[in-house]
């Protein structure tokens, strides 16, 4: 049968993200990548959850096990409530629920505001995964770009003058993947205006958030929200495990229900046992001190890629310094591709990003790629960007 | 702000499951519950598995608990796709992929095959996460009723004849939800003829398939697929755990490929942990003999629940005997509205699902109800049933 004949056309043109298709080169013997933006596996408190998974099942299986409310695991979700509440983040207006990553934050607000044909205002460039998101339900996406203080407001207000079918910006403020760059205090009110004023919300996406090991926090966007009009998506993934697949939303409550019901048909609740072993683990052990260590970690390790990228790339290319986060965003003279130049650098043993897929047209030709920090030995970040640095410089020469 | 203004038309007329509210309740002390789907919790290998959980974070931790590829742990998948070839499903223009859940693969199918106006047939009565998933991408919903040996072909067919917006008939042909009915082979082997002269899919959803303690099993309809037309759905939470949300689907290779990318952009990936765990104890302890447990177990609670209806009820109220699975379907006579009877026995404790809750029309009234056998005690069951006939007879007098 003609299959292909029976698909949506919300879903006939996505390509899969090919930063999840470059993951599975990753088992490439010898391979030293810094394509995907996994945390550090070193990072990971594995004895600790181990014995706290051990536990769960033994003092409480039967609950670990069995089905759960969609709205999560109320211990952890109630945590999490207070927690962004120490943060600002959350009114009387809003609701505070576990899913299933961040991703599913935004999935799930993209399935409960989108209409096929309204717009979202995205970073250029920007995650891959919320441009996937928004295009699986049809929606325009028009790009603002990202300069070295965070969006350009005035591109926004641009498009939001011009266009009427705007629903919400989407935004990373913080440690923005995959740029690295950090949206000033100005912009971000700037932008917060800028949304109350065209009346469309701000989905704001932070799982990078506490991983800053330079420089002083800026609020977020969401904590400077006085009448629920900033979605505020985080995650355990990047400061415990992305394996376990636990999430959290911070949004008005009348949404967030919305966001709940298109939720139980997505995957009708979170794991249950592993929402359990968050809770366990922040509460029974210091989350704020294995923070503490993986900002250390991660601090090392972009400051080893900095200098490594000083040391071996041609002076030509520019590139950013992240106060946090995972990732290093690296611009070629205009006209090189950098599709071209991730080929030859897998043929080193060497994976990254190239940064047409973090745009809203990526067949064009971008001379920007993304590396990623955080998952490689400080000896292999020194190696790989050597390595690299050869491929730049003869396809430069 | 008007926040309701900016939600999808999608989602904006969707409730909230019946069942995902009254599990709400269930935290009540006292209550009997025959409301929702949970399998029964004694039946979780708890300790095994806390074993298995302590063991693989251990010894493979660091793949655990980071991230995955979107089509699954690789292990698990292959096992998945064997098990399957043993039950005749799956040819080669077939791929297994694991997804979150069965819930997932319903959603993945509707996401990546309907466009808005598009139409799905239904049994009716039939899942209401089905039905949900469905109209949360704004699909049109056709019934077909469920007879006692499964849904009516005939108003299949008439409805194929009349309407041409059909993507897919969605079933579950075995120990159905919420009728416990099985439909025959005849209906299988028309109902696939049917998808073929109309050229539409078929979305089979088989959670209950292997939860078979009388009679004799009946193919699959897949296992009769021989060009990639039908879906086919299943799933872990019922012979092992829902908590650990692990499904799969079998389905034709470019529409799973389809399926994988809105995954992506849903949840990444299903938790790498639970996956491990899962594939542990399949091969490592007989999933099996498990298995044929849960039958002695769940054929033991329906018998106990229909000899209690049939000492309990009014005699006027008829009802489904199920050969497996976990549901009785419950008709009242007309125009008795179970919703009604509903409330009445919750203010008893004893908690189950109205039957409108199953129909296309959720708003009409229903005088039928279904009860879950399997997450209570016989005992449980026995003064449930006892309760709930009472409150029936005062009903119906």
């Amino acid at each position: 049968m003609n299959i292909k004949s029976k698909f949506s056309n919300k879903v006939i043109d996505l390509n899969a993200s090919a930063i999840r298709e470059v993951f599975k080169l990753l088992g490439k013997p010898g391979i030293i990548s810094f394509a995907g933006g996994a945390p550090a596996t070193e990072g990971f408190p594995i004895m600790r959850l181990s014995d706290i998974a051990k536990e769960i099942l033994r003092e409480n299986g039967g609950v670990a096990l069995q089905y759960s409310v969609t709205e999560g695991y109320e211990p952890l979700r109630l945590w999490v409530k207070e927690r962004l509440a120490s943060q600002s983040i959350g009114t009387d207006v809003d609701k505070t629920v576990i899913v299933s990553g961040g991703q599913q934050g935004i999935d799930l607000a993209a399935h409960s505001l989108l209409n096929e044909g309204d717009a979202v205002i995205c970073e250029e460039p920007t995650f891959v995964g919320g441009l996937n998101a928004f295009r699986s339900y049809k929606a325009e996406i028009y790009g603002a770009p990202v300069e070295a203080d965070g969006i350009d407001v005035e591109a926004v207000e641009k498009i939001l003058k011009e266009k009427n079918n705007v629903k919400f910006i989407y935004t990373i403020p913080t440690f923005q993947n995959p740029s690295g760059i950090t949206m000033s205090l100005e912009k971000r009110k700037k932008l917060l205006d800028l949304a109350k004023k065209y009346d469309v919300l701000i989905l704001e996406d932070n799982p990078y958030g506490e991983l800053r090991f330079d420089g002083v926090d800026i609020p977020t966007i969401k904590s400077m929200d006085d009448d629920g009009r900033v979605i505020y998506v985080g995650s355990f993934s990047k400061i415990l495990s992305p394996g376990l697949r636990v999430g959290f939303v911070c949004a008005e409550k009348s949404l967030v229900e919305r966001m709940v019901i298109c939720k139980q048909t997505s995957d009708v609740h979170t794991n249950s046992f592993t929402q359990m072993m968050v809770y366990e683990f922040v509460t029974k052990h210091s989350i704020d001190e294995h923070i503490e260590n993986l900002r250390a970690l991660y601090g090392k390790r972009c400051r080893r890629m900095i200098k490594a990228i000083e040391e071996n790339f041609p002076p030509e290319i520019t590139f950013t310094h992240p106060q946090g986060g995972l990732f290093i965003f690296c611009t070629m003279p205009d006209g090189i591709d950098a599709k071209e130049i991730v080929k030859k650098a897998l043929e080193k043993n060497v994976a990254f990003i190239p940064g047409a897929t973090t745009m809203i047209d990526d067949k064009k030709v971008y001379s920007t790629f993304r590396l990623n920090f955080s998952n490689m030995s400080s000896e292999k970040i020194e190696m790989g960007i050597k390595l690299l640095g050869n491929v730049l410089y003869n396809e430069m020469k």
